[in-house]
């Protein structure tokens, strides 16, 4: 990993992940159309020599192919993350994430490119059977899908694969996330939730019952992840060349429990109002949680608890209120 | 089902079923970009009241949707079946597969057509862990996509459950189907095989070793399955109202056994030359074989076993040589 490309540069995960990458001694090309990108993100990486930032959108091949030239690894982080009101634009799934991972992939075959790591999503598994006891493992029962955002990136995947299996790449590293947690957040529900208690400190509106259960991961435990075994070779042998991660930890919250942690941390006891429903949204999964063995078996941790994770992004929200001014 | 849409209408499968549909009773709009379909199958159907041709693609999303009005159920069939050939020109398989699918699913909306049926493909299941004894059954293990035509499909599939599960549709039918062979079959090994035969009879070149074992099913049996469990409306009550059904018959047969089929009924004795290797091309399968109890359980039972699919479909070549002159 000498230079590395990565898409959603001016984003939360991308533009996290170039700071240390940078730290690291590696020469990174951001790539971002900067649609939800915050150029505030890249202040740190934009003086840096060994930092180019060039704009462009995934859906401009030729300019995308341009701009990856040299490149020996691309991070592919942007997306389109709107899960919620995905029926309001539903080209956007296939056009930001399906058809821009496609484009990804040819640019990387026109370049020679042959590492590529994608950030997946827990929704490909749909409403997947789990428990407490039996949390989701990547081979579990192939699902169906329930969103318009999990189908995009379930067929994104099968693009990694394809060109992986075809011998048009050689490491395709496929992470499945849970919600992503920590500084620079400007997406989900820490920030709904904190957005609304600004403006009204009496009075939350949840969506849903409140009993929905996720799974939450702290964005320098992602990136650790990641660059642990891309960094390790582990999908250079592996069947079809093809590694698939779940990313998370071994926990998952309630919303009422986050809730919890937030109100306590913001010192506030709002009265809860809740839409109602066991789901917040269509397609959303009552119960997401991954099963991390296979990550941790390569040796990675997480060293922060969810608990951890949503205070450190309330601090930082509280610190960086410009967010909410910003166009996400 | 009292109007349908059919995509791929000049296609093997689509042509065969409006010809079903239409002695049924049932009034047809073919839709197809004639790119490999046939005007010739076309031929019984075009005399008939109750059938509308419209020429057109599946890109081109203001065409397809006016061609879509009042209809009530969509058989959506067109698709790149060039599963070979996929790296020659890999955004076929995005274009005509993925985003055709999407396109159908946003004029469905448009038009507030609520049911559908989709082929898709043995080939979602990837590199499935398969013996004779334990067939791939719908529910198997996440696959890793191994071709572009696989992840294509796959994508499809995900684009169908999400508008289900969004309320978008009240009903979608996914078909897994094996190779479909019978009368108007241009595309797969045997009309390869017998290609090759009607040039050089005494010899035959045979990708990879021999030895890789694929179902089939005969293309009446493929349709009569398809009506059978829509016109039950199996999907209504359905979780996420998306119903996946492989298809199939309960056996398989090796390539060389196909071989000898095929040998025996046209009396020829070629001399075998094999390309080696247990693949016929890059991300071919070696070994498809899907269990179809979930289908046969709905009381459907196939007519033809596949040596009698290979003798009809010879047959019917032997009758149809133009088919070897006509563009594919």
């Amino acid at each position: 990993m000498k230079k590395v490309f990565v898409t959603g540069a001016a984003g939360f995960i991308g533009s996290t992940l170039i700071d240390r990458l940078l730290a690291d001694g590696v020469s990174v090309v951001g790539w971002d159309n900067f649609s939800t990108g915050q150029e505030r993100f890249l202040e740190g990486a934009r003086g840096q020599q060994a930092f180019t930032l060039v704009r462009g959108d995934n859906l401009d091949l030729p300019a995308l192919t341009a701009a990856m030239r040299g490149c020996d690894f691309v991070f592919h982080l942007a997306a389109n993350a709107d899960i919620k009101d995905g029926w309001q634009h539903p080209k956007k799934d296939l056009e930001q994430n399906t058809i821009a991972t496609f484009n990804v992939l040819e640019a990387m075959r026109a370049n020679g490119v042959k590492r590529i790591a994608f950030s997946s999503t827990g929704s490909v598994y749909g409403e997947a059977l789990v428990t407490p006891e039996k949390p989701t493992p990547e081979t579990d029962d192939f699902p169906i899908q329930t969103s318009l955002y999990g189908a995009s990136k379930t067929a994104g995947e099968g693009l990694l694969a394809a060109y992986a299996e075809g011998s048009q790449i050689d490491e395709a590293y496929i992470f499945r996330f849970v919600s992503i947690l920590g500084e620079r957040y400007t997406h989900g529900h820490v920030f709904d939730f904190y957005k609304q208690l600004i403006e009204h400190p009496d009075h939350l509106r949840v969506l849903g019952d409140g009993t929905q259960r996720k799974g939450y991961l702290y964005v320098q435990d992602c990136i650790a992840a990641m660059l642990h075994v891309t960094r390790a070779h582990t999908a250079r042998d592996a069947k079809h060349h093809t590694q698939i991660y779940n990313l998370g930890t071994p926990e998952f919250v309630q919303v009422n429990d986050s809730i919890a942690h937030i109100c306590a941390a913001l010192n506030l006891k709002p009265r809860l109002e809740y839409t109602g429903g066991n789901r917040g949204w269509i397609g959303d999964n009552p119960f997401i949680f991954l099963d991390t063995k296979k990550i941790q078996s390569t040796g990675w941790k997480p060293q922060l608890t969810i608990k951890q994770g949503i205070e450190r992004t309330l601090r930082w929200l509280q610190a960086n209120r410009w967010v909410y001014e910003a166009r996400h």
